[in-house]
């Protein structure tokens, strides 16, 4: 039966967020959650993809990789493209940060918000996008001051966390051992306003009830509501 | 306001499965789910992956490919790996029909779940866990019946259907047509214990309540409940 | 000594041609000669390859594929671009079809033609080029139909057929056990007038002298009027 | 009416070839057949494919590739494989040179000719068959004076022309302006005994007759004769 | 006419370098040389390449990228092997390492050096060896602590530092501006004993005399001199 | 004790150049110094790279490439793009042969310079360099000839010879089996004025003092002297 030793089950990880880290970048942020740490970089390029009518809207796009030593056997870098787990991963990344965004604010620009884990211990996808949100937030502002864009375009805060089922309790914020061993494993991603804005639930080899979904989901908000003040505050921060 | 024309908006849409498609493969199945028609062709080979360690257990891969006349507009093949959008979904059916099946039965062995898509209209990703699981359980018999393995390794029957929100509306089975116009899009699977084995759900540019979540999920059950019965008859059936 | 169970020396194996089985493709066939079967899907695009001046004429291509469960042991998704083997054969079947029409008379458009195998039993150039000309045929009065194209750019029929020498005896439309037997391997296309389009014979491991070659051009000719005749009667059915 | 200027319709282009130039290659040979340049250069390793049997054979496989200052206009280099064409032709190249050779005597051995076209015009394919055919009696000579195989596996000189029809008129040895204007294009590959070891014959957008076949088969003969006594002239000289 | 406003001529940027960032990671270092901000991440793996006889020697290997965010306009992510100049740096880089260790004392291993960099502002490539000569040291004697090897293979220290002549004028460390309005450009690789282990000048446009070799020399000795100073501090603090 | 057997150490070996060996490049060129043999030609395009502002100069590349046979082990042909050497090699011709050239008298073209080797024998990546210039003189005699530019861009002749240390001994022009000993192994680029184009020297596991740069830079000059000879001979000539 496993016991958390430092952390209550439904506490998160220590946050620690640093504004700024690559000075060449349009926006940048490094994010600790715990052991965790992801540096999230935005930038701005005048052009869209093909599949968007830039006249009427913008884009926003993600990528997630690891560097090489951010595990405890080095990681290879991918050749061609990122492996399936990468393009899973920032695929999500991309869609919750769209989610706060008015993408018709942005005509004819693509936002690009890279994330590198520099160091993983669970919860890598959640903590890209409670760091992208930062990151995000500071590259509009910039674009607004730059006069690039007239209006604010952002819609909502967006953070996520993670939470599994270990031995049948529900964990809050699970890190890479406590991954290992989830019968089910859950990634969620909220709005300001308390709305869903992605839920994906996998029970490999087991399943859950409905039951099981609602304390996940209670307990992930209650651990998404302290990210939104974290944010807040940073952003809020000089630095 | 949308309205469904020939269709209650809790009702799925025609299944039509034939067995044994493709005479060289370990098993096949063709689905056709309302206009969406996809080939599911099962392997089983006598190696597992390296991460795997063969005397304790066996593995379960899926791999999801649109043929390029399955689309309004040919959709070229993909060089190299296949598209984000492809591992994404492949990644899904594999985590979805893995649930299906004890692993530790299947020492030594690895089965691959192919599911080429000839016509897509909506829901390709769902119908080929509905679909896929067929292609499974045939597969294993055959297994058995060959004495491959001794034991049916078989846990449960796996099926998933797709739900979605349209003008504020919760409908199931949703087309190609109602999802470009889905504010909210669900991937529900299911055991026959009416179990969650994986739920996704996302809403780009939008949001959704706790409320919206309980009337997808529940007519997601119905609509699964109708597939598992479905896929009784058909694996009973000769063909 | 070879001797064959069901069939003559110079018989062709049973042809079954279903139209259209891919509702979302500009035109498509299943063709099943014996157990080899073969979905043959045309494209239609505005647009030529660069090395094609648009005011002057149009082009034609085609991709050659096999379907993982096609074979009785599973054939991986070629990464990268197409195996060898499937390249060679692609140029085929796309010259063998531009015989079949006038491009001047298909200005600014390409036709694709794709051919994904889904069982193998010997003959899937042949058929795939069988059944190509069919799925063409459709695909242009389709675009005469819609006005995309004015007048009729179709010039010949044409089919194909296989035909090999098996200890000593030439062999028509040989299957994939006979044709790992086979010392002598030919290819050969032809036109309605009974001119030919392309003979590819070759001998690995062997040789052939000129009387050989005569049989066995004999022996396809027989059976491309054959197939001539299904082609007719298949174009001229419903379905 | 297309009218040679400084050759009969049946005469083949000035053949020269020099043996071993280079020097660290196991056996090498520079062929020039009119303005036709090529490097053939043969390698043996120890080992075989996958889909050979050591114990009970060789294997003998070919590339072909134009080097970039070989064409008019520069042909980059290609990325990923070779292109589709060049793919073509090393099959036919390999399948050729296999003919001349018992694989049952080279067990546990690959011979890899590499065919690199210096100046490129017209009937690159033959002129690297019937030079490629040289580079191998070198190399195999070598292999029985090294004692690396015991018995003399060569069954058979090898040797290839192309000839088309270029306005009704059956023309040996296209060079690359004739084959520009060619209605019908083969390449022809015999052995000693004048038997055919390959035939391709190709009529994009036109086709032959059977008269017109033999015309090119009977003067394909004769100037694959001259070749082999060109070959044997070579073969016995010092160099 | 240039002048630099902060710094002598012959005077390196502020160095600040930052042990074990990266907590998965062997050994880590972030160093900062001005605005140029590099993470330098050592791992060991129990194997070697197939070209190192692994009873014999050990080997050492680096790979060197730039984070999308690292320049001012985002640099994508190369698809297959990193760019051209990536790969000449990395080159660089790892036999710049390979000289500072006895490869014979880690028998049977391989020590990867990544070098990611995070702001790029001149001199990356003599950053990332100064760096990663501390990321090395600490590595050693984390596999001399673990008893994984028994004698120290460190010979001597290595630091490396750019010079170049602007205007006619020799400039230390050279930053991106200064870069590139350089006429010759030298990265210059020493050991302790202030031996060159390598020197590599390049006057792409232009030429340089033996006299500017010489100061340039010389500049560069002072230079590296202070790295070491910072190297043995760095490596002597607790962090 | 390592002594030469038929050179001097300040000998450069025995250089054989023939002009336009490849009939249909732009100019072409085969250089032989001693046994290595390298075939260099040149391509002229009426385009530039996207960096370049077509308006203000035009570019000039590089390819280095070893022929499979150039090697005693053959040496296969590289997927993708070129090995990390090869990189590293045509990357140093590229620059050298720039500083031959006033790229702002060839605007809008490019020149590319193929290097292929047909054998190798030590100091490839020089004899490039070497034979290259001739090849580009050659090219720019063309570009005047018919027009395409006005003025001679060329500024000065470019030639290069590498030099080593073996047991401790300064050696000119390094074959294969020397290089393999060298402690020490330099590459390097004069103009005609005798100026430096570029350096390139390399200790790896050794090191080098200022005295025994000293004694390399003066061989090294000494020996390219002698190619501007032979370079001056060979352009002269009419071949």
């Amino acid at each position: 039966m496993y016991k958390r030793k430092n952390r209550k089950y439904d506490e998160i990880r220590k946050i620690i967020i640093e504004k700024n880290v690559m000075g060449n970048s349009y926006s940048s942020v490094l994010i600790c959650c715990g052991n965790t740490k992801i540096l999230c970089s935005a930038s701005v390029e005048a052009k869209t993809p093909a599949f968007i009518d830039e006249n009427k809207m913008g884009w926003l796009t993600a990528e997630y990789n690891m560097l090489p030593g951010s595990t405890l056997s080095r990681k290879s870098r991918s050749t061609f493209k990122p492996d399936s787990r990468s393009i899973e991963i920032q695929r999500l990344i991309a869609r919750s940060l769209r989610a706060a965004i008015d993408l018709t604010k942005i005509k004819g620009y693509s936002i690009i918000m890279d994330c590198d884990v520099m160091q993983a211990d669970g919860g890598t996808r959640t903590t890209s996008i409670t760091g992208g949100y930062i990151a995000l937030e500071l590259a509009v502002k910039k674009m607004l001051k730059k006069k690039i864009i007239k209006n604010n375009p952002l819609i909502s805060k967006i953070a996520s966390i993670s939470a599994g089922i270990v031995d049948g309790k529900v964990l809050l914020d699970i890190d890479y051992q406590e991954d290992s061993r989830a019968e089910v494993d859950f990634n969620i991603v909220l709005n300001e306003k308390g709305e869903f804005v992605e839920i994906q639930g996998t029970g490999e080899n087991n399943s859950f009830t409905q039951e099981q979904l609602f304390q996940i989901l209670e307990t992930a908000k209650k651990g998404i509501n302290e990210l939104f003040i974290i944010q807040e505050h940073v952003l809020k921060g000089k630095n």
